[in-house]
């Protein structure tokens, strides 16, 4: 060992030790008057070292020499500290050093150490190695590290076996793009890499492993965005012999657990949110539970008094903002040209004021009476100093852009508080969802998602009706996990094949070897999985997923650290039986 | 809940409970009379039901109609057994049935689901889902999941973070074949699948990380033998700031620590042997120490006798097989044709018997006296009853052909008992290996291994005599994992470079990224990998690692349960821009 302790230990406890430190020149600060210190930098915090021209000149010199960022060896006498600094655990001391060992020697950083660096995103990530550094990043992985340690712990404790899936597999066209990997052994053929382990995991059900969890990576060849990455980890888990409520049970206990014993933090139990309600109050299957301000319809209220707009839209629906009244012109002509955006797409947003003096203003005043709009304020629940915010047109748009608007004004209001989590779980999806344009249906889930028993019949006469025993978690608006029961019956998983348009051939082709599996006695089964990228970022507080990966791809797919992807020898090609045909 | 026991935990404390048990219907057995047993199986166990036709007519018909391997849930009281099973723990129990649900059927599987099963390999494969059903199998994966377990929690214990490094990497034309993978978004440009995260743990190093560990999924396009799969999973780790001992005494800890809490086994301090006593003794750098058998060297003693043979030979070596006297003439001609198989190489083979009555009987008594044969048994510390087997040739051939012998006839005596676990550290390793056909050297390990530091003058003089930081953990002749001390200076590592033949413009295209992160201040560091796969079938007294895989694939990369590799649709390689080219 190039030490006896680390840079994060020494207290007062431990004055007059001999000790022996090793880590990275964090700063040196040359005094004048013959004193020099250097604050030296590992994973477990940072220690003071003296240097004085009196104790050692020769000492003192090189001391002065050393570079930021050089690793170092230190020995020294652990002293009371003069000018204490009691925001660090090692604030009290520091070392007289009697002893200094250069182990390597560094160029100067193209950024600073810092938690504040002066650093850009495009050069942090060519130098992730030396971002990784700084104590803000190191911290989100500490954190996910131990998050994925004590869910293996807690699953462990109820008897969950972890096992691993195979990471080269059968392309399923259905679903997302795969990645393909062409087999050498296997000319003109190719494996994929799996978007999830939902056909194996489902397979070990049937092979009565009763309790699986695997933290695994998985892979989805896709235009990315913000929040998305090629590779992502999933805590993946299925269970037999359960229903819908045992599995959000336990997984309810899990993150409760989580919250618990990573962020000290006791969460309450989770309501359960059927799809409808969500859609109907928040727009959104993801709601964001932190704050009220549900939907609130007013198209009867609105009629037959000459607005045209609302006349002649199917669905007009309103927010409270509450304690909005104050917002200015310039803030709600903001909050108009935010809706219009062509990513949300409103045409318009009308306000109502409820002003401190019991009277409304609002933008349609011309249309409605001081009467009409007190009915409004009614429905909303609104009180002097509200602000009432309403959009319209075809039923589902409109909710999705209130949804947006909602958001908006939530954060405006400081209403998006990161250290508050609301967490739920929003129940009772359809089963299917249909492509107007293709006129036919997918599933929303996947093909395996159980129908509710009660919905059975629908099956036939009405598909989209048909609700599924399908459950996603949510917290602050984002879905942290998700899952279903699965169809353990050969009978209706053909009748799902059907509904979805497969032909027998094309179901056995994708999916024979699980639906031959399913003939031996398949238990009832169901399951779920939490994106960990997302989880950690949420108990980070990051805006991004990708601050909680130690070397993330950026939108193009790109490690710009590696330099990778990048091109092959031809040589490596042939031996793959493959071409590269660009169209230009 | 389709349950509230499990198969497994039933005893005679639970008389008189009522229960509901679902599982699998392992066996039914009709005893006339109106009586019919049927064991129920779960991961947990097996449970004996009882369905009478004096108690319920209804149930006692449905039970003879059950099938192998139907899903059944079954409602009933616990009653102690007239006759006892004490072989397992719910064998002093019965459950009077009272309920019974069918929950799924079963066709016939086509292999019966027991420890001893009629199923050959192929089909087993086919349906592995099946083949996990059988406790044989299961065991495997449980304990697989136990080693992964309680290996977290002891490098969680002593600070090491768990970080998952990247799966879609940059491909290294070094080493073994990558597998690669098309990138849609980076037309002509392909990610590579991680043969190890040797670079990012290396990275994560330079990152400050300190303690480094990950179980992950690794990747290599080899032609495959019994004991490779394409994708494998090593315990990866690294430290900084440590020497080899610190390595050495960290995971012997960990491997110690697994033996006592996974098999309940105290093994021994694991001693060192260096790489040249290995190849001296045992001719191999992963000696299987169950038994000693040591090589001893004849050479001398062999000379000037007239038998051209040992006289034309660089080298002459023996073991003695102790007791082994008692070989017939057929043992002996099986052992000779044994080591002229192809595969080893031998021309023949040289035995001398020392016989009870303290005569020495040898195939060479032409040319060799009592005497000069009581020599070779002096040193060969032979005794009456002692079977000696001597090879000779060119050293290095010579030595490996006595390997296999020495191997083989641990084997026929009974010496390679599974349950018998001896481990070592092979150490001082070559730095490098010469290609003579290329007649250039190669890192034996990788090029990041650092050299003794009193072998640095040797790096011009003499390469091949430089001793590296370098070490392998061999239990029972299996090497279950290695590492090295890594270079972590700028200056070594291109000298290290430059004997390897590596251009400098080569080298910059190949480690930039790892060359240019040593810049900022590489701490020293030294790591290790565990073949994850192989401890397990060693904990498991398993002869192959496909044994402990969920889904393992066959020699030709295949998965034949989901029929991987397969052919993907064109319009999913025109996206990536490649065309298959099979030169016929």
């Amino acid at each position: 060992m190039y030490r006896n302790h680390t840079c994060g230990e020494l207290t007062i406890a431990n004055v007059n030790n001999e000790v022996i430190l090793a880590g990275w020149v964090h700063k040196v600060r040359k005094m004048g008057g013959g004193m020099t210190f250097v604050d030296l930098r590992d994973r477990y915090g940072v220690t003071q070292l003296f240097f004085s021209k009196d104790n050692n000149a020769d000492l003192y010199e090189q001391a002065n020499k050393l570079g930021r960022e050089y690793v170092i060896q230190v020995q020294g006498n652990v002293q009371e500290r003069a000018s204490k600094n009691m925001n660090i655990p090692t604030g009290e001391i520091e070392i007289i050093a009697s002893g200094l060992n250069i182990l390597n020697i560094s160029e100067l950083p193209p950024f600073t150490i810092e938690d504040e660096t002066d650093g850009g995103d495009d050069i942090r990530m060519k130098y992730r190695y030396l971002d990784l550094r700084r104590n803000a990043v190191r911290r989100n992985l500490e954190l996910r590290h131990k998050i994925a340690f004590e869910t293996r712990n807690f699953l462990n404790d109820r008897r969950f076996l972890e096992v691993e899936t195979p990471v080269l597999i059968g392309s399923t066209p259905e679903g997302a793009r795969d990645f393909i990997v062409p087999s050498r052994m296997n000319p003109g053929e190719f494996y994929a890499l799996p978007q999830s382990p939902q056909l194996f995991k489902q397979l070990l059900m049937v092979s009565g492993f009763d309790r699986y969890f695997q933290i695994v990576k998985c892979f989805r060849d896709e235009d990315l965005r913000a929040d998305r990455q090629p590779e992502f980890t999933q805590i993946d888990c299925e269970m037999s012999f359960v229903n819908q409520e045992d599995v959000l049970n336990i997984f309810e206990d899990l993150t409760r657990h989580l919250f618990k014993i990573v962020k000290g933090i006791d969460v309450p139990a989770f309501p359960r949110m059927d799809y409808a309600h969500a859609m109907k109050y928040y727009g959104s299957d993801k709601p964001d539970t932190r704050f009220e301000m549900k939907f609130v319809e007013l198209k009867d209220l609105t009629v037959g008094k000459g607005f045209v707009v609302f006349d002649s839209a199917e669905y007009v629906g309103a927010i409270c903002a509450k304690g909005a009244a104050s917002y200015t012109r310039k803030q709600l002509d903001g909050l108009t040209d935010f809706v219009k955006r062509p990513q949300i797409g409103a045409k318009g947003l009308v306000y109502v004021r409820y002003e401190a003096d019991g009277t409304l203003k609002s933008s349609v005043d011309k249309f409605y009476s001081q009467e009409d709009l007190k009915k409004w304020a009614e429905r909303c629940q609104a009180e002097p100093g509200d602000l009432i915010l309403i959009l319209c047109g075809e039923t589902e748009k409109a909710q999705k852009q209130l949804c947006e608007l909602r958001l908006e004004v939530g954060e405006q209001l400081g209403l998006k508080d990161k250290n508050n989590f609301s967490c739920l779980w929003v129940v009772d999806f359809p089963l299917l969802e249909k492509d107007e344009e293709l006129n036919r249906y997918f599933a929303k889930h996947h093909p395996f998602t159980s129908p509710k028993e009660e919905d059975f019949p629908l099956l036939d006469s009405d598909p989209g009706a048909v609700r599924a025993n399908a459950y996603d978690m949510v917290i602050n608006g984002v879905e942290v996990g998700g899952g279903s029961v699965r169809i353990h019956n050969s009978e209706l998983q053909n009748k799902m094949f059907s509904v979805l348009g497969f032909t027998q051939e094309k179901a056995q082709e994708q999916f024979g070897f699980l639906m031959n599996a399913f003939k031996y006695g398949a238990p009832p089964h169901a399951g779920l999985a939490f994106g960990l990228d997302r989880l950690v970022s949420l108990f980070a507080g990051l805006d991004s997923i990708r601050d909680c990966i130690a070397f993330p791809k950026n939108t193009s797919g790109r490690d710009v650290m590696i330099d990778a992807p990048s091109r092959v020898d031809q040589d490596q090609l042939d031996e793959l039986n493959l071409k590269i045909d660009i169209k230009e």
